[in-house]
């Protein structure tokens, strides 16, 4: 097992991809692999990007991926798609994909889907991050393929989040306000040459303007790109990596790590309770437990209780 | 506090709106209201009602209470909206909604949005949905305007799920096909005066005859509906209320309320947890382990068992 971790450690690919498989499907010796690479982790970078679907995300991504690949870094891409049976799957398959930088060992790609409870996908994507992390690469792309809430969840993983935005109507933009001023570091109007563009960049902007901030804070950049065309591409990445310098300068990295390490500690707790409560009530105090609840002389609180103690 | 409920049993409506708001906002006393209040649950049926956006949910959710009402029962309509902020709000406000049964005191509308964590819209749903079967409710609809997979856990808790769909191409369908199987007991083509309305029921059916079943399996029967002209909409609720008759015959309706109360259970100890684990870490000494889960000296899943034990 701890060979399995040194080859990962060593550059093996396959090691690697054998060890997320180990995260996805929730081995159960999962708490011995982690205890061995946890140690070599603390080093990535973890940026995030959403959007709308058809925003371009995908293409973008791959940019972003050539791009730091010229500055020498090594990337991993997470592309993770919680689709419910009406989004459908919306990312390309890791094999389409991986034809654009397939020549190329400093690249990793990986999909995630949901298995299971909603809960378990966030979980395991920040431990396929901590993995990548430990296998040595500079920079982890998380993309998220829906809109939903679940996808808000896996960002707050992210340090730096990317927005991708494509002119269309105003009216919707009004909607989603709020939301996107809450996750979005950097905004980038994709497929600029529509006509809109402009329109949208000023709105942006002006949301932005609206904030409240000091000289500390962070304002969020807003860029158009064109991923196809790979027009404004290195602009984007440098507002990111101003962030990233930003959260270093202003003791905010420290928080994001602590945050992030907490969440992963209660979400390993939450994950052994369930099993506990299920086996729980598999015994036979746990059937009775359950067979008053049904019959209405227990209530579940009053039950939460009994089957903590079984 | 037991006044609450008395009031609310006797039929009080301010009452009930006020306890669904303790539910929605987690009051600390929520246990004792529930001990108070769940005796007089375990009558009720819950529908859930599902679709893509632009199906029509809303309107044909309005329709069901018309009929149901007609029959005399009292209905309750909560809509459930995670949106995030791309999606935006797709269901209409309470007021707007409340217009067409503004007179009658037989129905009860209320929407629910997301707060804090998403684990929590799908557990306050739960308890939104006990409050109303005590408050004597005969039919709870449950309408869940987003495609996320934050909905597909909320519909986890009807008994019967009716999938709205509408004509549209035919791909799509292909991609939702083994998901929708999953989920449905109804399927509803609505806007079916549409021209591949018939298309579109043609391989709904298609899909149903695939899948396995022996006789004493339930066969989701597809139907057309024009919610906005009240067609079909009659034989939609005969096809449930076939469903509800059914779990009662096969003995699927106590499976169903044993895995209901089970996770109500497991979501409340779960609750309680994420509350002691992130108190855990405001402790000296769970500061000193999030110290060295930062400096890389102590693993998550060690700490995990050290936080559990501060």
């Amino acid at each position: 097992m701890k060979d399995l971790v040194q080859r990962m450690l060593s550059g093996e690919r396959l090691a690697l991809a054998r060890l997320i498989s180990k995260v996805e499907n929730r081995d159960s010796e999962l708490p011995k692999y982690m205890e061995a690479l946890y140690p070599h982790t603390g080093k990535t970078q973890v940026w995030g990007i959403t959007g709308p679907p058809g925003a371009g995300k995908s293409t973008l991504v791959d940019c972003l991926a050539v791009h730091l690949r010229k500055q020498g870094k090594r990337v991993a891409i997470v592309a993770v798609d919680p689709s419910s049976p009406f989004s459908g799957g919306a990312i390309l398959g890791d094999r389409i994909r991986m034809q654009r930088h397939s020549s190329d060992d400093g690249v990793f790609i990986r999909s995630l889907g949901t298995r299971g409870k909603h809960g378990g996908l966030s979980h395991a994507t920040k431990e396929v991050v901590l993995v990548l992390d430990a296998a040595g690469f500079d920079v982890v792309l998380v993309e998220t393929a829906g809109v939903g809430q679940t996808e808000l969840d896996i960002l707050r993983l992210a340090q730096t989040v990317l927005v991708v935005l494509v002119p269309e109507s105003g009216d919707s933009i009004q909607v989603m306000k709020a939301g996107l001023m809450e996750i979005a570091h950097v905004f980038a109007v994709n497929k600029s040459d529509r006509p809109e563009a402009d329109q949208l960049v000023r709105e942006l902007v002006m949301m932005v303007g609206l904030n409240k901030h000091d000289e500390k804070s962070w304002m969020i950049p807003v860029h158009k790109t064109q991923a196809t065309r790979d027009l404004g591409v290195a602009e984007v990445i440098a507002a990111i990596q101003a962030h990233q310098e930003h959260l270093t300068v202003s003791g905010e990295r420290l928080l994001k790590a602590s945050e992030f390490l907490k969440n992963e500690v209660a979400e390993i707790l939450s994950e052994r309770l369930s099993h506990t409560v299920m086996a729980a009530f598999d015994t036979r105090s746990g059937k009775e437990v359950l067979e008053q609840v049904l019959n209405r002389k227990l209530d579940p609180y009053a039950a939460a209780d009994l089957i903590s103690g079984v």
